[in-house]
């Protein structure tokens, strides 16, 4: 029998249940769904959002208002809390140094996070290390781009190196006066080769302080304007030597930062092989395909991570997976003269009793992620048909050719 | 294109979401579990709780503290919700008599629940429907319970007629002088014949107010004590005519009544056939295996239930599941000296990574229900093996022989 002690060693634990109390920074859909996954673990997620009406605000019930880049707002929640961790990559790195001043846990921790949070830096990590990523140049001078592109040739691909996501930070840049105003605009850029991609993967790894690590398959990504459309789990057609490399990778990368936590890692397929795009440490959204596709989601093994449980079995619960996000769309308008949102939610549950539904509840807008679907099976045709008809269905209120649908039901 | 309009017909939806508003009255694990389905349909369940450290209070957002036997807290609850409905049985029957007077939709209707509330009402009823059901009478004499164990022989069951639930309120009597001493407490008794059983099962059905339903697999329940400790899915060896004929019986039921939501038919299964025990018109233990089990889980189908949104797919989503409740055991003892739950549900991860856990959140207490786990394969003996021994380590920190367990980690 073992003696009666903390295996936190010293970290609080929520005085009701014994069990412990993760906080995260953001109220979205990542610490919406998170949330859902702490139910299960005897957890309730304590949240930082901005505002009330956000996705996770909606839901938890310990919801703290302030905002992620005041740090007394960043130390009210993490009193009493026994980790920190993130829905988003825009802490200031000082307020994260300063919390683990205090001795709060911070997961990942402000050393591997900031290779999240700006493209450099992890440039300069991965040269370093010497791991596969395109040809890049760290530019803050108009002869730096001009010799770059030189090199690569145009266009080429210019990142201010914080604040991103979802395709905003990338430009394209066909000549040198579009790129010489760039950078007149942020000082210092992040230049890249316009990769000769095949299409893009990612791998999710979780990381826990331990040293324990856990992979998923390999996923292909769908964009459409540098937004996520839908996840094919796992990536088609991928021959077993790229995708365990690819694999491998991301281990190499989590174990080299040092991440609790997950990571993602976007890259690109090439006729070569794989290179790194970027990272992010946290729930993603090339994960959400995992809540029902395997054994252990991202959002419950992200907690294990963090807190220092041991991870979970990432196998694959069916043949197929595909997730399609839901981006708001013609029904998002204000003019919109079709169903509702709750007769589109009628619609769906009516058309596909086996597609699994995930609403964020935040308000709608055209191009914002309102939710997504996940659809199972052995066919990645029929698999995919189904789960792209049914989130555009929930976007646009209109019906697939490939999918007979009935007017009134 | 479909002309705009509110297909709930007038029930409020939230203005924030658009989306309805399900208020559960009862704060416990099955709320708790109802509230993790809602999160992902767009929802965040209303919950009425009689304490802050209720399961369900503490993770819901939206939590009203009030006495479910106190119509103005009902009333409090029910404002603005799109439906009310419940995580147990015991709300009185006049109070929803006065809700739906004043045009709050109480979904099962009280006309319905009345037979998950009443054991007697639920045996008329049944007699009246011809449908199979243990010999019973409704004594409330000494020569009428003479009589009734003069027909069965003794022992006989002798059940008061609301109350009970996980065995309390079942007696099983060996003769009369028990007999009547429990009737003079009671006044009035629902005697029923010890059926001669092979062992119990269960079927869960779902019916929307459109009238579809929905059932899963007919599961094998094991009691102990009487209260539930396995689940087994589907029940093993079960020929399929008697699971059709308690699929058919249970649906039979659930239109008979007009059930609104789920129903769980408890079955005691004879050498020629089954004959109905007693029913729950909500989620029910034994339909917890469905949350990773079946595509639909019993909780997201209660909702769309209740809403009348069309029911999702009931299909396995492996060709073995087993849930095993963990009741508080020896390490919910005050002079526990083994490890803490926090450590235990460490050592139970490392252990069986595949494993999935539910913990509700509770004080822990003997015999409590404190939570579940779920295992999933192919072959039953290995399923439930891990299972069962997974639910013992938390409840009693005993490692079973057949499972290898590191005393330090």
């Amino acid at each position: 029998m073992l003696p009666p002690h903390d295996r936190s060693g010293g970290a609080p634990l929520d005085a009701r249940t014994g069990l412990p109390v993760v906080a995260m920074i953001g109220g979205g859909q990542l610490a919406r769904m998170t949330h859902q996954a702490a139910i299960a673990l005897g957890q309730s997620l304590r949240v930082l959002a901005t505002d009330p009406g956000e996705s996770a605000a909606l839901v938890a019930a310990d919801v703290r208002l302030g905002d992620h880049r005041d740090l007394a707002a960043l130390r009210e929640v993490a009193d009493g809390a026994t980790v920190l961790t993130f829905d988003h990559e825009h802490v200031p790195t000082e307020h994260l140094a300063a919390l683990e001043a205090d001795g709060v846990r911070v997961a990942p921790d402000p050393a591997a996070l900031v290779h999240a949070q700006d493209k450099l830096v992890l440039r300069h990590a991965l040269a370093r290390a010497g791991e596969p990523q395109p040809a890049w140049a760290e530019v803050t001078t108009d002869t730096g781009i001009a010799d770059f592109a030189g090199a690569t040739g145009w266009p080429i691909v210019l990142k201010p190196p914080r604040g991103g996501y979802d395709g905003r930070g990338v430009f394209v840049v066909d000549d040198l006066p579009e790129a010489l105003a760039l950078l007149a605009e942020h000082g210092r850029l992040l230049a890249e080769e316009r990769v000769p991609m095949v299409r893009e993967l990612a791998v999710q790894v979780a990381r826990s302080p331990f040293g324990q690590v856990a992979v998923w398959p390999v996923v292909e990504t769908v964009q459409r304007d540098g937004i996520n459309t839908e996840v094919l789990a796992p990536a088609p057609g991928l021959d077993d030597a790229t995708a365990t490399a690819a694999q491998e990778l991301a281990i190499r990368i989590a174990q080299r930062l040092g991440v609790v936590g997950l990571l993602a890692v976007e890259l690109f397929q090439t006729a070569d092989g794989v290179v790194v795009n970027e990272l992010a440490m946290r729930p993603h959204n090339s994960g959400h395909w995992t809540i029902e596709g395997a054994r252990t989601s991202q959002f419950e093994q992200h907690l294990r991570a963090v807190l220092d449980y041991p991870l979970g079995s990432t196998a694959m619960t069916a043949p197929v997976v595909v997730m399609a996000n839901v981006l708001g769309g013609d029904a998002a308008t204000e003019d919109w003269m079709g169903p509702s949102l709750d007769e589109r939610l009628h619609h769906l549950m009516a058309h596909w009793p086996d597609v699994k539904l995930h609403w964020y509840g935040k308000g709608q807008r055209r191009g914002r992620k309102l939710g997504h679907v996940t659809a199972l099976g052995d066919d990645l045709d029929e698999v995919r048909a189904r789960a792209v008809a049914a989130a555009r269905y929930l976007a646009d209120g209109v019906v697939d050719a490939a999918f007979a649908f009935p007017e009134e039901h």
